[in-house]
C-alpha cells in the first residue's frame, strides 16, 4: 500500500486513499480524523472506499493539522561529522527539533527558496507515523506504534537555520517538508535492517546512506519522547540524515530554482521535487 | 473583550466566545475555523451569537489545531544574562523556538510535571495573535496583522530542554502552556509602552518585568519569520520572559505539585494554574 492524502476539489476535506501501483488511482481509506482514530486496522485491510481516478483529485499529506513532526537531527554519524557541531562530538541524547504540519508537502509539489537565501540545501530521511497513544512507553511499546514508513526531504534555508542557536525557523520553510505516501510498517519492516537512503540532485547521488547508521533508534526516540510530553496518534518522527548534505561540501552546494531533488528510501519509494524562486511562495490551503 | 475558546459538549467543535466582565457567561462570536477567516472584522464588533453560561461550556485555547506557536527566547536582557547563554550574550537575532498547539491549555488547567524532571519552571510572557497572511512583510505591516494579546506561562521542563542544543522537548510537556483569553489589540495598545509582565508561585511575586524590555519587538520579529516562511491568520507568538525564572536562583526553584503559579499582564489580565503530578497526564482532547 501507498497511503496519501487526498481532496476531491479545492475544498473538501482531506480523505485518506491507497494509490495505486502504477498511480492511476486511488482507493478511500476513510476520513482523516476517521483514519488516523484507527489506523492500525485500516491499513491492515483492503481499502473499501470509492476508486478515483488520480487525476481527477489532489494529493496532499494525509497529516493531522494538530501533529507533531518531530524531527531528529545529527543522528547519523557521519552527517554529525560533516557539520557544525562536529567538535562536540556525538549527541548523548536525540538532538530534537520542530517542524510544524504547515511546513509539509507532497512529492512533485515544487519548494520556493525563500528569501535571503543563497538556494535551500537537501536532508533525505526516513519518516515514522505513530499510530497510538504513548505516554511513559519503553522502546518496545513505542516501536510497534508505529504504523507506517515515508520517505522526507528535510529541505532547510541553512542562513534561517543558523541565525541563532535554535534551529526551526530554517526548518519551516513554506513546502518545505516534502513527504512520501506511507507504507506499512509490516512491508517495510524494520530500520534496523539497515534500508539504504539516497539522495539525488539533477540525477546526481549527493546522500547515500542506511538506516543502521543511526544512532539513536525509532523505538528508543519515541520512548524518551513520551516521558515529556504524550504522543499521539498521526504524530511523526523524522529520524535524521545520512552525510553528504551541501553547505559542508567545498564548494558549497545548494539547491536552486530549476533543480530538481529526489530522495529514495528501499522499500518505502522515491520522492521527486522541483525547486522554485522566492516568487512562487504563495499561501498554501490549510491541511485538515 | 476576553476571547475564549469553548465547547458546548466534550464531542462539540470549538467556537469562539467573549467572556462576560464577571464571568459569568460567553456569548459566541464564530466558529473557530470562521473565526480566523476573519478575526478582525468579528473581533471589532459586538457578539452577535448565542450567550451561554460559562458553567454550561468547557474552555479550550480558541486556536486552530495547526497554528504555529513561535515563541522568542532571550528577548529580556536581564532574563540573557541570568541563564545558560549569558556568555553569549544578546543573541543578533530573535532566538525562536516551536511549541507546537498540543501543549496549549486555558486558565485554571492543572499543569503536570512530567516524568524525569525535578519540577517545571515559570516563565511569564505576552502572546501575540497574528490575524493575516504575511509573506515578505515589513515590520509595520506584521505589527498591524497582531489582532490581540494574551498572558502566557511559558511551562518548561528544564531537564528535558537541557538534553541536548534544542530545546522543543522541554517545551511542549503536556498542557504546558497556559494561554489566557485574547484581548484585542485596540484596548491593549503597543507593547513597546511597557506593560508590566509579573509571575508569582503560591502568592510571591518571583518576576517583574516590562514589556518595553523586550530586545526584539513583535513587529520586527513578525517581518523576520515571514521572510522564511508564511504567517497565517491564527499563528501566534510568545515573546519572551523577564528575569526570575526558577532554574538560574541559588538554589534553584522550581514548580511542584500542590503548587499555584500566576501570571499577570498589566492591561490584559491574570492567568492561574496548579502544578499537579505526572500521573495526572491523561490524553487531552485534540483542539479544533
Amino acid at each position: 500500500m501507498k497511503i496519501v492524502g487526498i481532496r476531491r476539489t479545492s475544498t473538501s476535506p482531506v480523505e485518506v486513499a491507497d494509490l495505486s501501483e502504477d498511480g492511476s488511482t486511488v482507493t478511500v481509506l476513510a476520513g482523516l480524523d476517521d483514519f488516523w482514530a484507527d489506523a492500525g486496522t485500516l491499513i491492515a485491510r483492503p481499502p473499501a472506499g470509492d476508486r478515483l481516478a488520480r487525476a481527477d483529485v489532489e494529493l496532499v499529506p494525509p497529516v493531522l493539522p494538530g501533529a507533531r513532526v518531530i524531527c531528529i537531527g545529527l543522528n547519523y554519524l557521519k552527517h554529525v561529522a560533516e557539520g557544525t557541531f562536529a567538535a562536540e562530538g556525538v549527541p548523548p541524547y536525540p538532538t530534537l527539533f520542530a517542524r510544524w504540519t504547515r511546513s509539509l508537502t507532497v512529492d512533485r509539489a515544487p519548494v520556493p527558496v525563500p528569501s535571503n537565501e543563497p538556494g535551500i540545501d537537501w536532508e533525505g530521511e526516513v519518516m515514522a507515523w505513530v499510530g497510538a497513544t504513548l505516554t511513559d512507553a519503553d522502546p518496545d511499546t513505542a516501536l510497534a506504534a508505529v504504523v507506517g514508513y515515508s520517505a522526507f526531504n528535510d529541505l532547510t534555508a541553512r542562513t534561517a537555520q543558523k541565525l541563532t542557536s535554535q534551529w526551526i525557523l530554517g526548518k519551516n520553510g513554506d513546502r518545505s517538508g516534502p513527504l512520501g505516501p506511507l507504507v506499512p510498517a509490516a512491508e517495510v519492516g524494520d530500520l534496523r535492517d539497515g534500508l539504504r537512503v539516497v539522495t539525488r540532485v539533477n540525477g546526481e547521488t549527493v546522500q547515500d546512506g542506511r538506516t543502521d547508521e543511526m544512532v539513536y533508534t525509532v523505538g528508543d526516540t519515541l520512548a524518551l519522547i513520551s516521558h515529556t510530553f504524550t504522543l499521539y496518534p498521526g504524530d511523526l518522527l523524522a529520524t535524521g540524515t545520512p552525510s553528504g548534505v551541501g553547505y559542508a561540501r567545498d564548494p558549497q552546494w545548494l539547491l536552486h530554482p530549476g533543480d530538481v531533488v529526489e530522495v529514495e528510501v528501499e522499500r518505502i519509494g522515491v520522492l521527486r521535487n522541483p525547486i522554485v524562486g522566492n516568487d512562487e511562495r504563495r499561501p498554501a490551503p490549510p491541511l485538515g
